[in-house]
C-alpha cells in the first residue's frame, strides 16, 4: 500500500473542504450569525491538510486500483469527520455522532436528518448542510480533479471508484477534461434551476439551498414541511422536473450538448427510467385519487413524490406514509431501483436493472433452447460476461448489506417497516423511509450505534460498496504488490 | 414440443393420484364420514387419466430438457386441480379457488391455510390435506419413477426439474434406483417419527398427520393451535429435531447409510445450516427471555420456531408474531434462506448461499488483487462458472418474482408486513408469515385473485422457478427442435 500518495490526496481534499467552508461562513456573516463555528472548522481542516500533505510529500510510484478505492473511501470519511464540526460548534446538533450522521447524509446526498425542525437552525449551518449535497452530488474527488493538476492514470482509478454505475470511462479520454465538463454541465443546470425558483417567488437563500438539494439529489430542505412549505404548483413542477433531469446519466448531456448528437437519447436506460416514472406516476395517481381534489391534483403529488424517490432525492410535498399500500409498496421498489448510472442519484441504478433483466431473459432462453445463440446487448453493444457478472455481484452485496443492517437495527425494537425502510433509504441515499422515518418523521429515533450503521450504509450506497469494503479487507493493508 | 409424451406422463400421474386418494377414503370410512367426496374425485382422476393416456399412447421420440420442465410443471398443476376437489365436494372449503390454494399449499409443502379452524373439518379431508405434504415433499414425479417403469434418459430430465438445489445428479447412476433409495429413506424416517410421537402419547391419527407435515416440511396441523396444542416438551423436541433432519440434503443420508461413509458429514452446506440454527436459536432465546419462564423455556420455543421456519415447515408452538423485532426480523431472513438443497425443505437453499458467499468473496479479492488466482470451491471441488452464474440468476429471479407479487398483493391494501411476508412465505413454501398471516392468522384474508398469485408463488418456489416459467414462455409451444 502506497501510504504517501493516499496521504497527499487526503491532504488536498481537506484543503478543498476548508475552501468550501468559506461559503457558509459568508452566509453566517451576512445574516449576522456567529461565524466562529466555521472559523474553527476551517482552521482544523487546514491543520489536518498541512499534516497530511507533509506526510505525503515526495510520494513516488503509481496509484493502483486498490489505492484508488482506499483513497476515495478515506476521502469521504475525512471530509465527513471534519464537516460535522460546524453542527457541533454551533450547537445545532450538540452530539458528535448525530452531527456525523447528518453530514454523511449530506455528502452522500441521502438527506436523512436527525433534526425534527430545521427552521430554528442558523442559516449558515443550513447552508452548509444543503451545500454538502451539491459538493457530494458530483463527487469530491471529481471536483479535486477538475481544479487541481493530477496525472491521468491516477485520476482514472479515482474516477472509477467515485462515479456511480456499471459502465464507465466512455467519456472524453482526458480524465481531467471529463471532470471539468461534468462540473460545468452540473453548475449550469443548477444555476438554471435557481433562476426558475427565483422567478417562482422564492428568496435567494431558499432558491439556492433547494437547487443544491435537487442537483445532488440530496433532499435536505430549509423548511420543516420540505418543498410542501412553498405550497406552489409551479415550484412543485420545477423541482419535480429538475430532480428527474439530475437523475439522468450525465454522459447523455455530454453527448447531446458537447458532441451535438441526438444518439445519446436512444439509451435503453433512459427509456426504462422515463417509462417507470410515467407508469408509477399514473398508477399512484389513480391509487391516491380519493385523497386529493381531482385527478390533476393527484397527478401533481404523485409525480413529485415518484420523481423524488426514484432519483433518491427525498424532497416531499405530501406525507406518502399515509398513502394506500400499493403506493407505499411501489415507492419502496423505486427506492431499491434508484436513478440512472452516471447521474447524481443513488440506488442500484436503472442500467443495472436493464443488464440484469436482459441476462436473466437470455439465461431462460438458453435453458429452453440450448442450441440457440444468445447475446446480451446494451444499446446495441454486446455486454461482456464480466460486466454481467459484476452487476450480479453488486446486487448480491447490496442485498446482503441491506439484510445485515436490517437485522442489526431490529435490535432496537422498532416496527419492521420503519427498520427496513431506514436501511433501504440510507443505502440508496434517499432520505425519508416509511413508518417512523416517513416524510414527517426523522432519524433521531435511532441510537448512536444504529446511526453509525446507517452512516456506513450511506457511504456504501454512495460509493457503490466496493471502495468501502476495501477499507475492511485486512489483506489490503501493508501488502506490497 | 412432444405432446404425446407429456400427455402420457400426465395420465400416469393422475392414475397415481387416484391410488393415493384411497388412503383418505379409508380414513373417512373408518371414522364413519361421507366417502362420496373421495369416490367422485377418484372417478374423475381415473377418467382424466384414461383420456390423457389414450392421447399419449404410442408416443415416440425422446424427452428433451424443455419437455421435462413442462411435464413437471403441468403434473403439479394437474394433481392440484384434481386434488382440490375433495375440499369442495365435502363442503370443507366450498370455494374452488380457495380449495385450489389449500391443496397447492399442501403439495408444495407450504402449509399456508385458508381455514380459520381445522378441528371442525372431517378427518378424511384433514388426512388428505396432511398426506399431500408427504406426497409433495419428495416429489410426485420421483414417486412415479420409483413405482413405474420409465427409461433412464427420460427420468433424468424429470428428476432435474423436480429435485431442489443447485447441484444435482450425484446419486447412483440409475435414476430409478435413486428415486427408490430416496423414498425408502424418506419413509423409514417418517415411520420412526410416527413411533416416537405415539410413544409421546399422541393418537395414531395425530401422529401420522404430524409426521406427514414434518416429513414434507409442510406444516398443516390437525389442531387449531398447531403443535402447541399438545403442550408437551417431548413432542416439541421430537418434531423440532425431525424438522431439522428432513431439512438436510438426502444425499448425505444416502452416503452415510448406503455407502457407509462419514464423508458426507463434512458438507459445508450442512455446517452452515447447523451453525445458523444454533446461532438463531440462542440469540432469539436471549431476545424473548422475558416472555418465557427462564432460559430453558425460551430456548425450547426459540429452537422449535427456528427449526420450523428454516426448514420451511411452518408448524408453531408460539405466536412469534408478538415476539420482539429482532426475532421477527431474523425469522424473515431464515424464511428467505430456507433449508438444504436436496431436502424436502423450500426457500433459496443453504447451498446457494454458500456458493453466493464464496463467489462474492472471490470477486472482492479479484478486484483488490487482480493478479492473484481465485477459485471458488464447494466441499473441495471447484465450482464451474456456469454453476455460479445459474445460482445468481436464480436469486435474481426469486427477487424479481417476490417483488412483483408484493406489488400485486399491495393493491388489496393490507399492511406491508403482512403483504411482504405472505409472498415470502408462499414463495419459500413456509406457511405462516407475520402480521395478519402470522401463526394465529390465515390466508383467507386474500381475495381470489391474490390467492391465485400466491398459489403461483408456491409452485414457483417448490419447482425452483424454471419449470413454471417454461409454461409461460411462448417460444416453447409448437417449436419443433
Amino acid at each position: 500500500m502506497n501510504y504517501r500518495i493516499i496521504s497527499s490526496i487526503l491532504g488536498r481534499i481537506l484543503a478543498i473542504e476548508a475552501g468550501l467552508l468559506l461559503a457558509p461562513l459568508a452566509v453566517a456573516a451576512l445574516y449576522g450569525e456567529p461565524v466562529l463555528p466555521f472559523v474553527w472548522t476551517i482552521l482544523l481542516c487546514l491543520a489536518g491538510a498541512g499534516l497530511l500533505l507533509a506526510l505525503g510529500r515526495k510520494h513516488t510510484g503509481s496509484l493502483r486500483p486498490r489505492e484508488g478505492f482506499v483513497s476515495v473511501a478515506l476521502s469521504w470519511l475525512v471530509i465527513s469527520l471534519f464537516g460535522a464540526l460546524p453542527f457541533v460548534f454551533s450547537g445545532a446538533i450538540p452530539n458528535y455522532i448525530s452531527a456525523l450522521f447528518e453530514i454523511i447524509s449530506g455528502f452522500t446526498t441521502t438527506g436523512a436528518s436527525v433534526l425534527p425542525e430545521v427552521e430554528v437552525v442558523p442559516k449558515g449551518v443550513l447552508f452548509w448542510r444543503s451545500f454538502s449535497h451539491f459538493v457530494g452530488g458530483m463527487g469530491v474527488l471529481v471536483f479535486m480533479m477538475a481544479i487541481l493538476p493530477t496525472d491521468d492514470e491516477h485520476s482514472m482509478h479515482l474516477l472509477r471508484a467515485e462515479v456511480p454505475g456499471p459502465v464507465k470511462g466512455k467519456l472524453v479520454p482526458k480524465m481531467r477534461d471529463t471532470a471539468r465538463v461534468l462540473y460545468v454541465i452540473y453548475c449550469v443546470m443548477t444555476a438554471v434551476e435557481v433562476v426558475l425558483l427565483l422567478a417562482g417567488g422564492l428568496g435567494l437563500f431558499d432558491a439556492l439551498t433547494t437547487a443544491f438539494g435537487t442537483a445532488g439529489t440530496g433532499g435536505f430542505g430549509v423548511r420543516n414541511a420540505s418543498i410542501g412549505a412553498y405550497n406552489s404548483a409551479y415550484v412543485d413542477v420545477v423541482v419535480g422536473v429538475f430532480m428527474m433531469l439530475f437523475g439522468v446519466n450525465f454522459n447523455l448531456y455530454y453527448i447531446v450538448l458537447v458532441k451535438r448528437s441526438l444518439k445519446g437519447l436512444k439509451s435503453q436506460e433512459l427509456g426504462l427510467y422515463l417509462l417507470v416514472i410515467a407508469a408509477a406516476t399514473v398508477t399512484i395517481a389513480l391509487n391516491i385519487l380519493n385523497l386529493y381534489d381531482g385527478f390533476f391534483q393527484a397527478l401533481r403529488y404523485a409525480f413529485f413524490q415518484v420523481s423524488s424517490i426514484i432519483t433518491t432525492t427525498g424532497f416531499a410535498t405530501a406525507d406518502f406514509n399515509v398513502w394506500p399500500s400499493y403506493s407505499r409498496a411501489l415507492l419502496v421498489l423505486l427506492m431499491l431501483m434508484g436513478a440512472c448510472a452516471g447521474s447524481t442519484g443513488g440506488g442500484t441504478k436503472v442500467a443495472r436493472l436493464v443488464i440484469l433483466g436482459k441476462s436473466v431473459w437470455a439465461e431462460i432462453k438458453k435453458l429452453l433452447f440450448p442450441r440457440a445463440v444468445n447475446r446480451v446487448t446494451l444499446d446495441g453493444e454486446r455486454l461482456e460476461a464480466g460486466a454481467i457478472h459484476n452487476t450480479m455481484i453488486f446486487y448480491m452485496l447490496y442485498t446482503v448489506i441491506a439484510l445485515g443492517a436490517f437485522l442489526l437495527l431490529s435490535l432496537e425494537g422498532f416496527d419492521l417497516e420503519t427498520t427496513f425502510t431506514s436501511v433501504v433509504s440510507c443505502l440508496s441515499n434517499i432520505g425519508p423511509g416509511l413508518g417512523l422515518v416517513g416524510p414527517t418523521g426523522n432519524f433521531a429515533i435511532w441510537s448512536g450505534a444504529s446511526k453509525l450503521v446507517l452512516s456506513l450504509c450511506m457511504l456504501l450506497g454512495r460509493l457503490e460498496i466496493f471502495p468501502v469494503i476495501t477499507l475492511f479487507a485486512a489483506g489490503v493493508w501493508g501488502r506490497k504488490n
